[in-house]
């Protein structure tokens, strides 16, 4: 049972049939052809050699298909990790050096045991900290970013730049010495590539193609575009006008390779490694869960992270780069009918034989058509309607994802992604440090105690009611201390404060220790600090604490009871004197 | 009315009399007299020339006086912070050179301005980010640190370190050059100034001196430890010895400075700058507020850092160092009766005639005597029973500062105080990532719903109904998501799931993305997502969304009602069909 839940494969695999097999192959080979020109092209995005993207999607989709929980999660390059890898990678080494490399494998390494460290120690819940308005904020100004970064391609001049404005500075630069030739071949491309998308299917089902053939020509219009640039380059020698081709790609299996040990390569790639865990991470689960729904089917995130790691360990030993599961490529296998992670297995030796066989055809192969299949991949995932969306909704998520947005755009991938999470979490204990809080008075002939601004209730001069609507911890213990010294300060009659805490489900040890702080300053005023309606495991952690031995007034279990005791005259009051 | 906010001494100005001015008078004559030995120790202990300290301890005053709240907070040097400054500018500077003057001037004012930012932007809350725990660690390992930095000047042999084991290493590998003639007055200094704490004032009540008298003489104590060494030091010439002495200290006014405006400079201090005016704000106000309590005032937090700022940009021109409110100056303010923040001015020219006087008297005050005044006040910060209180009441709490002390005592105070409150951060987010939820069900006849774990209650199996008890927000969205998606594929029969909201004040734009995600799961899955009890506020802000169009259940005001209309058969619900 134990063994099971570390190894999935062990569940789906005993029920494994003659049925899921056939379903499992279709799915596999659609999706084969599907990832052959996405892969090359995302190697290319990330800096690398095209042959990368192939390696990175063969062992990282089998370990998946082991480690992971996910039945139709397709894991390999992704646009936002490859662009986040060719930031991170790009500080340390010059594209096309052995050392750009090993750096990327190190980063697939380091990426992939934090994954598995997170998964061990269950620590899936970090992956949280990134707001769903500040991922769709941050994949919006990468598709942003991507798409601008290919057009050097697509015009064919030279464009470097860490940030968007940088990007389009040197594109302008270079306008000068467009490669007409190129355009004509990359400007197509992306028009065919977006009817694609958008008409092809509808086009084909019109001229009497049946819908289950025309989705799968559809997915195949990419592998065509690769096919007719490669060949007209070749068959009019486009090279010689100035076409940059793949070239030459090495024809054989994904080689043996090991991630650099080097303790100062590791130090400068930690937190990109973290950033592109979680980031990966965070698409693939929300990939997994979405699919999963579709099937009534169940994921388990902490084992999701060992799968993700595992995956990402693998394209480290075999010359791949940190990859994840791809939104894109895992509906498409759902959509193919894929029943279980095998469909991944046999994705991966139709790969393999891709690369086995098929390099040589590509050395033709336009860089242009690669960069418009990544321009119109991740046009699809720029969307800015999430300001709109937030800025109706909530303004502290408006500001997060303007944040997010403007940073990324500004000063690259990590620094966005970084002051996104640092903003919500900011903006989220600024608003949990001012909890609400209200003076309550009670409700005419009833027992109940209400908010005196929001209803006619009952007060009285010596009795300060305090109902607070939130656990009390260090982010707004301090508020309190603040509100109460100032209500007392205020309100010289005040004998008797009354702190109303059926709300409070926690008190932590600041929050315990302002409590005692209150309780002091109120004795010092000569008034005295009551709980009323304290739940039972608070009360059970506080009688751990000396605070209730310390305590000037009483705890009462019902506001009205505390009330009426405490409106008795002092005189049959216990004090000390007597 | 809004000059006077400004301006407290607007306020207290008005109702200045002779009497208050006796009060204030008499208590800046004890506080000048203990304020002295001290500022120089903690000159010293910053690794600045000792008259730094009363430098900073004047025009800081002054500046308090007059935009601060509180009526008794005295500003100045003080340990922790006089520890931080010597980390931060001796990463910068070698101890002794111009360069090390300019950087504890210029961190001096970007601590200012950073405090006054805050106070303008009311941004105050971002101190509470310290939990009170992870306080009381940091402020105990310093107080290890600073102790054991200061043995050096008691033993009369060169040690350094950057944290504890760096310190007692040096020390230990220098114990063979121990000067015993400084050891000689520096271990009679500690006892003694242990006694004058302990022993001091009974010992004087007893011989028949008047409790009040007592008082002053004990406080005047380490003056009389200084003026004892000072002079054995010159009538024995214990120099020639190899005892070190304070020295030529120049006599005069606090000269005007100026901070660098280098940007480089500002780049390596902004971080100290930053944990330097966070703690000492979080020190500083926790003062005032228990020594207005006393006298049923009130302090004003955001006012309080304008002060408090103010006081570090006047430090940062008169040749000081970063200061704060500290904790024994300002309780000794208060007990010898200071009314007014004129005291504090007083104060200030007590201090001011000191530097212009009796700056030549000290040319022999062994640095020993002010490491003993040093390690005996910085003694009574360390506690180590913090330890013990968390781990009785708080696990979590706990962590925290156990990570605090060790990581302040292995690596240096800033990565102590940072890691404390990133744990803590850590912690409370991993903690509500969690919150409670309860599956409920209907307790026998009756309309309430209660915990199927804890109560004999009445459920359906169509039915699911979860209360969650926390607001949902981006760190608990995830897991609202996973742990409905686990209980509906765990049964099968559930067709309608219920969100019982009475506890959720919020919901953010993640847990409403959350929501969508989940209403469109159980969509896939054929079972209906419905709200029950759900807060106006809540209700209103989700009517500014898609959510509730989409939503394939419905919302219900009463739970009761809810479970009683999704039980009918579903022939008469409305569906899309009819």
């Amino acid at each position: 049972m134990r063994l099971a839940r570390l190894f999935p494969v062990l569940d789906w695999g005993r029920q494994y049939n003659r049925d899921t097999f056939t379903s499992d192959l279709i799915a596999a080979v659609i999706v084969t052809i599907m990832l052959i020109p996405q892969s090359l092209a995302y190697a290319l995005l990330a800096g690398l050699p095209a042959e990368v993207g192939i390696y990175a999607s063969i062992a990282p989709i089998i370990l998946y298909a082991i480690f992971g929980t996910s039945r139709a999660l397709a894991v390999g390059p992704v646009a936002v990790v490859s662009l986040m890898t060719a930031a991170a990678v790009g500080e340390i080494a010059g594209q096309g050096t052995a050392d750009y490399l090993t750096a990327a494998l190190t980063l697939a390494f380091m990426s992939g045991a934090f994954l598995v460290l997170l998964g061990i120690f269950r620590l899936g819940f970090l992956a949280n900290f990134l707001s769903h308005p500040v991922i769709a904020g941050f994949i919006t100004a990468s598709g942003v970013i991507i798409a601008t970064s290919q057009l050097k391609h697509i015009l064919g001049i030279p464009a470097e730049g860490h940030n968007l404005w940088e990007l389009v500075a040197s594109l302008v630069a270079h306008l000068g010495q467009v490669n007409w030739t190129t355009v004509a071949i990359g400007a197509p491309a992306i028009a065919f590539l977006f009817w694609v998308r958008k008409g092809m299917k509808k086009a084909l089902t019109r001229l009497g193609i049946k819908p289950r053939l025309a989705d799968i020509l559809t997915k195949a219009g990419p592998v065509l575009a690769v096919a007719v640039t490669t060949l007209v380059t070749w068959a009019l020698s486009l090279t010689d006008k100035g076409v940059s081709v793949v070239g030459e790609v090495p024809q054989g299996l994904p080689p043996l390779t090991t991630p650099s040990w080097n303790p100062a390569l590791w130090q400068e790639l930690l937190v990109p490694a973290i950033l592109i865990s979680i980031i990966g991470f965070v698409e693939s689960i929300s990939v997994a869960q979405t699919l999963a729904a579709k099937k009534r089917q169940r994921i388990t995130p902490d084992q999701e992270l060992i799968g993700l790691g595992a995956a990402n360990i693998g394209a480290a030993f075999t010359g791949g780069y940190p990859v994840t599961g791809g939104f894109a490529r895992s509906v498409v296998n759902f959509d193919a009918g894929a029943e279980t992670p095998a469909a991944g297995a046999f994705t991966a030796i139709g790969l393999l034989l891709a690369s086995l066989l098929l390099t040589p055809l590509i050395f033709f192969l336009p860089k242009a058509t690669l960069a418009a299949t990544i321009i119109v991949a991740v046009l699809s995932l720029v969307d800015f309607s999430i300001l709109k969306k937030t800025w109706e909704y909530s303004r502290a998520d408006f500001i997060a994802v303007l944040a997010t947005i403007l940073v990324t755009l500004g000063f690259g991938v990590e620094l966005g992604v970084t002051s996104g999470v640092a903003l919500s979490i900011l903006i989220h204990l600024y608003k949990t440090s001012r909890p609400h809080m209200a003076i309550v008075g009670q409700v005419p002939d009833t027992h109940h105690y209400r908010n005196v601004l929001r209803h006619d209730v009952i007060t009285y001069k010596s009795i300060l009611t305090l109902r607070v609507d939130e656990s009390l911890y260090f982010a707004n213990a301090r508020f309190l201390e603040d509100k109460l010294q100032a209500e007392v300060a205020a309100n010289p009659d005040i004998r008797h404060v009354i702190l109303m805490c059926p709300a409070i489900n926690e008190i932590d040890m600041s929050a315990l220790e302002s409590l005692e702080a209150i309780n002091e300053h109120l004795r010092d005023m000569d008034v005295t600090l009551n709980l009323s309606e304290v739940k039972g495991p608070v009360m059970d952690r506080l009688k751990r604490s000396h605070f209730l031995d310390e305590l000037t007034g009483r705890v009462f279990l019902h506001q009205h009871n505390a009330v009426q005791e405490l409106l008795k005259p002092p005189q049959t009051m216990p004090t000390y004197d007597i």
